[in-house]
Formats: structure tokens, C-alpha cells, sequence
């Protein structure tokens, strides 16, 4: 068989980007940095989003739309937040065929026209919390391009919140943190992610805190696949977000944002895909069984075959037909395999003639063959089965890529393959800089009980370390 | 009472902005003809789109995601494209903080950029029909704003679709037309709306064909409600979407698109609003029944309504309690009148003591008591008959409203406050550009049996002329 992948220990860059062409999961778009997100890979983003619309209405929080475009002054009042995204700005100058008096930016994100409006909302303690999601495209101009994990415009849910105190803020972030996010990566993504604090280093422009959850890939780098932020008061300072407490006195809100993106589709390819294409979790699988005629003779095959596919939907599978007799078999195959179905039904004249068909399941490569009145249960059995594999592979992996140690020194040789988990008073923000100059980075810093810290002065904590995306 | 809106009567667009505010639907962007879509409104759109999205992929077509910025370039190579939409774009012209060598334009509409793609993806007729939608945010600049209805940014879903052959390509169009945007807006929406085919004068900029689903507002102008275009082969041949077909020759593939936006909200507000606020058909309504506790005594009024409310969520019933007592009763159901709640369960201290509630109808403003236990029954039968209701009285509105005439001169009257009915032999080419000069329009035009001409010179046309948004 030819090789249709390059293999990923050749080169893991290289194997992405065949992946993502091979399996038709998205195109570079025809201006620098941005993609066309193809009907397989939309298929699982909505999948995605269903899930975390879901956990996130969960919260109390209710969807709304911003706009697009952001008057250039609003990102000047929160004096960090200019800082951190003006090189990457996306500027209108040109609207309805004139020069218009002042330029607007597209959104990078949009905690400053959020924050104007929230000033307008909130006038009470009884407004709030103020709990606002929405889904929604951001541009930020990007120089290294990559698809799905570095694209100069991507889709995202971005949430923002505004409290009447300081720990309430806290609370939500950190339940956006675990509950919304660690929850959606492990449960739907089958993809074991680490929860802490981001040092003040990494931390978002304007935020007092940033949470993030670090997902190992399959060349041991990390990636950040969804970051939480206590804003403090900075944005309710900057846009004038205050309430009137119970007692009478006018007081600013304490702000929250965190936000999710089709970056995760990258995390999803890079965490489980192998040699042969992508491997994707059932729970997100747009298609989770495909029912193959390996041949047609007499037309039985096929209707067998379509039998089976009847049974499975009736049984809540998503299962599709492969009746394409006049493309070889092998072919087929190898183009489900590359997609990353997790299951195919092979019903061909010779097993049918004894009642059999194979179970070929993609997790784990294993071809079984079945009687034809057992596909349904034994179907129902493996998608389960497969989503715990595919997670419990991808802890496995990250463990053995894991190495404790002691010093700076022996962090960054680890780093090389993998992360280095070490006491974080090894490091230091001197350490971090001098870690960055090896395009290493402090991933996150947590408490030896694996909650995260509320400074990164605490003591007795813990840092990963590692190369990432 | 205080008059919380403007009567329609007295001032139709005052009233509907009054709506807009009053009921929390929507605010003014910052950058002139955005807007900001809050929560409420936005689970109405959540409802349409849900909708809207299963009956699109019913027809066959996928979701995919192509890319907000299109190089200007592109905007030129189909003529008529380019001219419609010049005076609308939004143009980028720095980005990263340089200016970009070719200025790329924020896309008012995607046919150009998927254009292109389809070019890459079609090889041969097995490819044919590619069946693509999208949800996305468009801009086209504004000159005169208004919520809903002309926003220089919206939402909206765009489908673009590639077949072998004319008819093919006609026929999804209008299965689209048919299928899927009329039996959304009259089943979901309530709207009754007149399909038909948009004169050549009203055409969509690029196409062969447009067709439109008009809509009567409360004041008896008309609204587009929907579109849908044969491209014919102008953007094939100006983006090189060429096919194989079975003979084995080089064709250029037959295109189509189509699209529906947030303008729809603007329909549904002017459609059913009366002069005390929204109502809204029960199949989106994001609360279906207000369970109200008038006051409290002891405890138990609170208690029986919150067991309505359990009772109502476990039938499927979207449900909510309002139990804010301290706020004036009258004060909360003038806001559920205002919101446009269908149903609303008034749980007072009196009644109870009798074993009843009260059921208020939004829709014909209804008060009657009903023994606690026949709750759930009433409820469920009720929303059934206030979806059924509100189209009812739209439609008879609409026959109220639409005047049978001979001539241009009786149909210009006519349009003054609703809608002309007449032959369109009546009008012609040169009638059409006389009644626009007095802002009224064909709004479209069908054959006797109510089918969509292929053509405006069809012989025994009927047009409908009115006023519109």
C-alpha cells in the first residue's frame, strides 16, 4: 500500500498538515493565515460546540452577539490589553466606499465593547452576576500561520462576566475552568488535560489571573486548549462597570472572560491521531460506524448490509452506508482509516454466507469477526469502550512523557521529548526567562493537591514545563 | 398605567425601536449600523436556527466555514457581483500592523471565496451536487441603520451549492425556497409568507434567478424574508468550477445560492408586536409559560407555583418561575406582556384558596381560571392553538391589506397602506420603474396556480406591489 501519511516520528508538522488535506478536514484560505474549515472538520466542531453550549447554559450563563468591528479608542483604555493585541490587529479604514473619521478594528476579542455595554446594564447588586457568552469569529494577524492551531481569524466561544465581588468572580472562573472546559476536553475530547495557573508571564493582557489546561500532543509539546481570566477591576475601571451594592455605595464589578476556539480541532488531530490519520473520540465522531459491502453478488450484501445500518440508527448510532462496489475495497478502508471512523462493519459474501461480518474498530487497529445479530450490541459496547481508550492512551503517553526532576537544567533537557514536572521554586521567573530563551515554557504552575494557585508567589508549587504550540 | 410604547398606529418605526429597548431585544453597536444582540432576542435566534439548520440539512447539504476577509480581487471577476455589492464593502487595509499589499475585503456575502473553492473540490460529475451551508457574520455597510432590518453586520446562513445541470440546480433552488425557508417561517415563525419569483430589476447582483418569501408587517408594508438565486454558470465561469461529465467532456458546473438573516427577528417583531409589546409564537419563544406567584403569605403560594413549574418542565413545557414578590405584580406582567411571553400561570392567594390559577394568553389576551390540576393540559393545548392563532390573524390581516386591482394607478394607491394585487402584464418593465419612483416596489411574482415563473415575460403573471423595508 502506498503511503498516503508521512509518518509522524519523520516529521510531526508534516504529518498534520497531511492529515488535515488527506482527511478534508480544511484548506488555507486565500488570504495569509486564514482557513476553510471543510464539512468533516465543521461536523465535529459542532458536535464540540453542542457540548459546551450545553455545560455552559449549565453555569447560568445566556448566549448574546457583539459586533464585529470596535471603535481603535477602546482597546487604548485598558492600557495592557492595547498592548497585547495591537500587532496583531486586522484595521477597516474603508466602509461604504469612504474614508471613515475613525478606523475600527476587527475583534481580537472583545472584553472592551463587552464591557461598554455591561456599564450600561448594570446599575444594581441585582443585576448580577452578569453571565454572557457568545460564539463567534476573531481576527488576530498571524505571522507563523498554522491550521487550526494559529490562524490569523478562528471561531471560539468567548465568555464574560461581571460580579459584585471578587470571590464570586473567582468561584465562576474556576468552575468555567473545571466544569465547563477540563470536563469537555476529557469527557468529549478523550484528551487528559492538565488545569493550573498560567504564570504572570503567560498571563492574558489585562487579566490578574489566567487559568489554562495543557493537553500533550503526539510529539510531546504542549497545547493550550482553553484559558479562563480574573479580569479584577481593570475593565470595570476602563469602561466604568459599577453597581449599586445593597448598602447604597456605587462600587466596580469584578470582570471575568474565557474562551475556547477551533484550536481544539488541532488538539483533537495532534493528541490521537497516528500513523494512518486521525482517530477521533466517538462522542465527537460525525460518523461512528460505517457499514462497508466489501462486494456485491447477487445484491444480498448490500442488503445486508443496509439492514445493519437500519438497526444501528435505530439504535442511536451514527452510521453510514459504503456501497461504493466499483472503488476497491482496500481503498475505502484506507480512507475511513485516514478520517478516523471509529468503527467499520466489513460485510462481505464469504463471512455473510456464514453468517459473520468483521468488526474493525480504528482505536486500536483489532478486526473481529461477529455474528451479523450481534453488530449492534457489540457496536453500543466498543463506542464506549474506544472513547476510555482513546483517553486512557493519551494519559498513558503524556505519564511516560513526563519527567520529575529537580533543576532548571534537567527541566529543559526533559522538555526536549516532553514536559518536565518540577517544583516551581526551581525555576522562578528567572528561570522562566532563561527557560524561554530555549523556546521552553512554564505550561502551568498548580498545588500539590491539583487546584490552582491564587498567585504564583504561593508556596509549594508544582510546574510543568515543556515546548508547546 | 403608564404608556411604556408608542402606539403602532400613531408611530409604526418608533414603536418598533420602543420594542427593541423596552423588551431587551438589541442595542446600537458602537461603530455606526452595528448592533448588539442580547440575550433574549439571541435565544429566539438559537430557536430559528435550530430549526432552519435541520430542515437545510435535510435537503442534503453540509455546514463548513469559509473565511471572513476575500481579496478584493475576487469581488471583480463577476461583473454584476461586483457593481451590486461596491458600495457596501468594508475594506481592510492594514493588518499585523503593516499595510497588506492587496486589500482585502470583510465578506457581505461568500459566493466569490467558495467560488473558488468549488473550483478545487469538483473534478467530476461524482462530485456533483456539492451541497454547502454556512452560519456566519457578513458586512455591508449601512447608510441607513435599523435593528434587525439594514445592519451594516449580520448574521445569517448562506448556502452555495454546484450541480451538473440547470434543472438540477432549479429544482434545489426551489426546494430550498419551498422546503425549507417558507415552511420556516410559516411553521416556526408563524409568518404567512407569499413566495414568488423577484423581478430582473430586483434581482440579486450575479444571478439568473432570485426568488423571495415577502412578508406583511403590522403597517402593511412588505419585508424579504428569505432569497434564493440560480447563478446559473456566471460564477462557475468566472471562478473555473469545471466538471467531467460521464461523456468524459469539461463543463462548467450550474451554481446556486441562497440566504436568511437575523432580519428574520425584525419580521417577526413587526408581523405579530401590538401596541404592548412582542408576542411571540410559542416554537421559539425561549419561555413558553410564566408561572407568577401575585403575592405570598405563608409560603404556600410560592410552593404550589413551583410545582406547576416542575409539572409544566416535566411535559416539555419551557417553563420559568417568577417569584419576585417585592417587585408589584402588575409591573411584572406588563415585562412578560412586553417579552412577549405566550403564556403566563398567575398563582394568587385567592384562587388558591379555591383550587385555582389563572391562565393569561398573550396572543388574544385571555384571563380565564382553571383548577390547578387542569394546568398542564390547558398549557400544552394552549400553545398549540397560539402557534395556529397568531398565523391566523397574520393572514387575515394580510387579506384585509391586499387589494385586487386593474392598474399601476390603483396599485400605487393601493401600496399606501398594504399591498396591490394585479396582473403583472399590468405593470411591466415600465410601470415597475414609475411605482418605484414612489418607493414602492414589486415585491414578486407568481404564476395563477401559485408556482414560481421561470421567467418575467411568462404570460398571466400576477405581481404583488407594495411598500418595503
Amino acid at each position: 500500500m502506498a503511503r498516503v501519511l508521512t509518518p509522524r516520528a519523520e516529521d510531526f508538522p508534516r504529518w498534520y498538515q497531511d492529515v488535515i488535506a488527506k482527511a478534508e478536514l480544511a484548506d488555507n484560505g486565500p488570504v495569509r493565515g486564514t482557513m476553510v474549515i471543510r464539512p468533516t472538520a465543521y461536523a465535529i466542531w459542532e458536535r464540540m460546540q453542542a457540548d459546551m453550549d450545553a455545560r455552559i447554559k449549565a453555569t447560568g450563563a445566556e448566549n448574546a452577539y457583539f459586533p464585529l468591528f470596535i471603535p481603535e479608542s477602546y482597546l487604548h483604555r485598558e492600557a495592557q490589553h492595547v498592548e497585547g493585541f495591537s500587532p496583531e490587529l486586522a484595521v477597516v479604514t474603508h466602509g461604504g466606499g469612504k474614508q471613515l473619521a475613525e478606523p475600527v478594528v476587527v475583534r481580537p476579542t472583545s472584553e472592551t465593547v463587552i464591557g461598554e455595554f455591561m456599564a450600561k446594564w448594570v446599575d444594581s447588586y441585582r443585576d448580577l452576576p452578569l453571565l454572557l457568552n457568545q460564539w463567534a469569529n476573531v481576527v488576530r494577524w498571524e505571522m507563523r500561520p498554522r491550521i487550526f492551531l494559529r490562524t490569523s481569524e478562528f471561531l471560539w466561544q468567548e465568555g464574560h462576566t461581571a460580579h459584585a465581588t471578587e470571590q464570586d468572580a473567582k468561584d465562576y472562573t474556576l468552575r468555567i475552568h473545571h466544569q465547563v472546559y477540563e470536563k469537555h476536553m476529557r469527557d468529549l475530547l478523550a484528551i487528559p488535560v492538565i488545569p493550573g495557573r498560567k504564570t504572570d508571564r503567560e498571563r492574558f493582557a489585562g487579566a490578574t489571573s489566567t487559568y489554562t489546561l495543557e493537553g500533550m500532543m503526539g510529539d510531546g509539546k504542549a497545547l493550550q486548549m482553553g484559558t479562563s481570566h480574573e479580569l479584577g477591576q481593570n475593565f470595570a475601571r476602563a469602561f466604568d462597570i459599577q453597581y449599586s451594592s445593597a448598602a447604597g455605595v456605587r462600587e466596580y464589578a469584578w470582570t471575568t472572560s474565557w474562551g475556547s476556539s477551533t484550536r481544539m480541532l488541532g488538539g483533537l488531530i495532534m493528541c490521537h491521531g497516528d500513523d494512518n490519520g486521525l482517530r477521533l473520540p466517538p462522542l465527537v465522531a460525525p460518523t461512528q460506524a460505517l457499514v462497508m459491502v466489501v462486494k456485491e453478488t447477487d445484491g444480498s450484501i448490500t442488503a445486508a448490509a443496509k439492514g445493519l445500518v437500519d438497526d444501528l440508527a435505530a439504535a442511536g448510532v451514527r452510521v453510514k452506508l459504503d456501497d461504493r462496489v466499483d472503488t476497491p475495497f482496500g481503498r475505502r478502508a484506507v480512507d475511513a482509516e485516514l478520517k478516523g471512523v471509529p468503527l467499520r462493519i466489513e460485510v462481505g459474501p464469504r463471512d455473510l454466507a456464514a453468517g459473520n461480518v468483521t468488526l474493525a474498530r480504528r482505536i486500536d487497529g483489532s478486526k473481529t469477526p461477529l455474528p451479523i445479530g450481534g453488530v449492534v450490541a457489540a457496536v453500543t459496547e466498543a463506542l464506549v469502550a474506544d472513547q476510555q481508550g482513546l483517553y486512557d492512551e493519551a494519559l498513558a503517553r503524556r505519564e511516560a512523557s513526563t519527567v520529575e526532576v529537580k533543576t532548571l537544567d534537567e527541566a529543559i533537557e526533559a522538555s526536549q521529548s516532553g514536559w518536565a514536572k518540577l517544583p516551581w521554586s526551581a525555576v522562578g521567573v528567572d528561570g522562566e526567562a532563561k527557560a524561554n530563551e530555549s523556546a521552553i515554557t512554564v505550561r502551568c504552575l498548580f498545588r500539590e493537591d491539583g487546584s490552582a494557585p491564587a498567585a504564583q508567589d504561593e508556596p509549594n508549587l508544582t510546574a510543568i514545563l515543556g515546548r508547546s504550540y
